[in-house]
């Protein structure tokens, strides 16, 4: 997708963006076996999520995520898996700073594609395990860099920043108030930063760690700092990762849209649904033929995230179900938030049949797998009441 | 209780020691309205976690916690409910370090107390929101500090620090191998902490926040650093918060001791769940009474951690449980970790009471509010079996 360009809306102009994901940690810091990129959260790899967080950004063309040798055909599965998109995989070096160097090559030189991608005028630099990142500190630092070359988000130190002499007792501490951390997102030209990297020492290559030092050393350019917000923190141990678990939990949407057919058993069961609920969570509730493209149904879709009920009576749900995930796709929604899509089945007959009911379900379960892919969890629930004739 | 001195174990000596807990924080890091210090983890304030860290430990004399005259009456009633010994609360001040400084005149000035209380040789200071501290670290700074005069735990950084400019850019990156985080605990010798509050500055007590620091600047002491743990981290945000909470539920044993009176009926219920459990989880099954001092399960509690699942047939067993929850009690285990056990009361009967059962369960949750302010989980199971005659 092409930055918007000339337009007069709230939206800042941006260049032509790309981005560069180093993630070729090894996690010793987690104490486990798995790269904290690749550690699940909530059943997903972590990188997901930080992918998601820069797909979702439609002015930033592509994303170059570098990952260790060993890890490359984890991430081309993982991208497969969730559907990623303008997604790029590179090989990374032994450090960090090899890793986005080599991330950076694609867009310079043959060595890793046999087509070159197109140059963009600035590239983010952004942790893979910092998954959390915003569209607004994004931009921020993209603008910034334009202007300035260089630009890195920065948060207040949490601790006092501490020098020790060599009989390992303190030598001096910093004022924490002079002081910060320096977090990601980055944003540089890209012709800075790669001449920082082609010029660097093997000693900087092997041993730093922080890109805006290479821009200051190397290119002179002094780096705009952006404060950022509480939710750029890097995932470094399994705490974090316990944290990231529970916010993306906290991130579920509160409010519900019950959808229910047209027929008039069936909308009443939703009214019904609707009233018992609204004491609790916010809810709405609307009755529609999911197969029209009902302007109500677009308006929720295009305002405030909801989670669905669909309560139906037909014997295969799946074909409107799968309308609907469509249009959640379209709305993006599933991309920010997860959504959760509640299918309740009401087989009202003389006869039933414990089998059929079964079948359904196994289908849903199936269709829930898939979808769970793009964000939106699927449940299914089916409710048998025999008509008694008497 | 004293500490052990010229045993030859493998305890440390450790000479006089009392603990001050700066907690008159205000949270605003949290985004909340209550204290980070102050807010529920699993039901209880996470202050009382770390006065429990500090209580554990046999040596520790005395804990001073400092608060905010506004939270004076939270924090009694914190101590009272969770039954916390050998602690005294103190009014903080303003800041940090004048908070620190009340707590540590307990020991030298009546200005907060008609006794003073003993005065230590070492004294700890601890934050009220770093929970999950062990008696190892605090060992460690405490016989560091009587070496070296103080001492503090380090942590290496997480992030680059940087230093900005005036005009809002990049001045300068420090070398993060050569920083370090200053984490807590840390101890001092009382007569070096003291002496260098009563000397320093309105301005280092208005303005600073590192003990570490005052005790250079004004007694000349170098304190010595001392590695910690990843689990020394403080509580400062949100995600914080829900790490402290995963971590707390992780820290619950995955080992089980189903135990059952002498009844053949009973015991046999015992082992069929060793036997069902067995592939999943350790597990042990006894059966005794409860009533005789049992050796075999004073081994269980005196050795590894484990929950309990006890068996009963009897009408009421909120008796024989309370002689469990004393002997766990003095074991010392809930001051470590929390302690599930589940009361499964067979009732079986020719003429089931259904009510009967309901006050029974009334009851075990009468009692399982009390005991959970010991850290002692309680929950009741009421299986209710008809004997048919036929």
């Amino acid at each position: 997708m092409e930055p918007s360009s000339g337009s007069r809306d709230a939206r800042p102009v941006v260049p032509p963006v790309a981005a560069v994901l180093p993630a070729g940690g090894s996690g010793e810091r987690l104490g486990g076996a798995t790269p904290k990129q690749f550690c699940a959260v909530q059943g997903r790899p972590l990188v997901s999520y930080t992918v998601r967080a820069m797909e979702r950004v439609g002015w930033i063309s592509d994303i170059i995520v570098v990952v260790s040798p060993e890890n490359i055909e984890t991430m081309k599965s993982i991208i497969e898996k969730y559907g990623h998109k303008r997604v790029m995989i590179v090989k990374g070096g032994i450090t960090r700073h090899r890793s986005i160097f080599n991330g950076l090559k694609v867009f310079a030189e043959n060595e890793f594609s046999n087509h070159l991608l197109q140059k963009p005028e600035v590239v983010i630099i952004h942790d893979a395990v910092r998954p959390f990142v915003e569209e607004d500190i994004l931009s921020k630092v993209v603008m910034a860099a334009k202007e300035h070359g260089a630009a890195g988000a920065i948060r207040p130190l949490v601790s006092t920043v501490i020098a020790s002499a060599a009989d390992g007792c303190l030598d001096h501490s910093l004022e924490r108030a002079r002081y910060r951390a320096s977090e990601m997102p980055q944003a540089f030209l890209f012709d800075i930063i790669y001449e920082a990297y082609q010029q660097c020492t093997d000693y900087d290559l092997d041993y730093g760690t922080e890109c805006l030092h290479l821009a200051l050393k190397y290119c002179k350019t002094n780096a705009k700092l952006v404060e950022g917000t509480a939710d750029l923190w890097k995932v470094t141990y399994k705490r974090d990762l316990y944290a990231a678990e529970s916010i993306i939990k906290d991130n579920l949407s509160q409010q519900v849209c019950v959808i229910t057919n047209v027929k008039e058993a069936v909308a009443q069961v939703g009214f019904l649904l609707r009233e018992s609920l609204k004491s609790q969570i916010k809810v709405e509730a609307i009755s529609i033929s999911l197969s029209k493209n009902d302007s109500h149904l677009q308006n929720i879709l295009s305002g405030q995230c909801y989670n669905f009920i669909c309560i139906n009576d037909k014997k295969c749900v799946i074909q409107e179900t799968q309308q609907l995930v469509d249009m959640l796709e379209k709305s993006n929604i599933p991309l920010l938030y997860p959504v959760v899509l509640i299918l309740v089945h009401l087989d009202i007959s003389e006869n039933i049949s414990f089998s059929i009911g079964m079948e359904e379900l196994t289908r849903i379960k199936k269709f829930a797998r898939e979808v769970k892919k793009k964000n939106i969890l699927v449940y299914g629930l089916l409710i048998q009441y025999k008509v008694r004739i008497s």
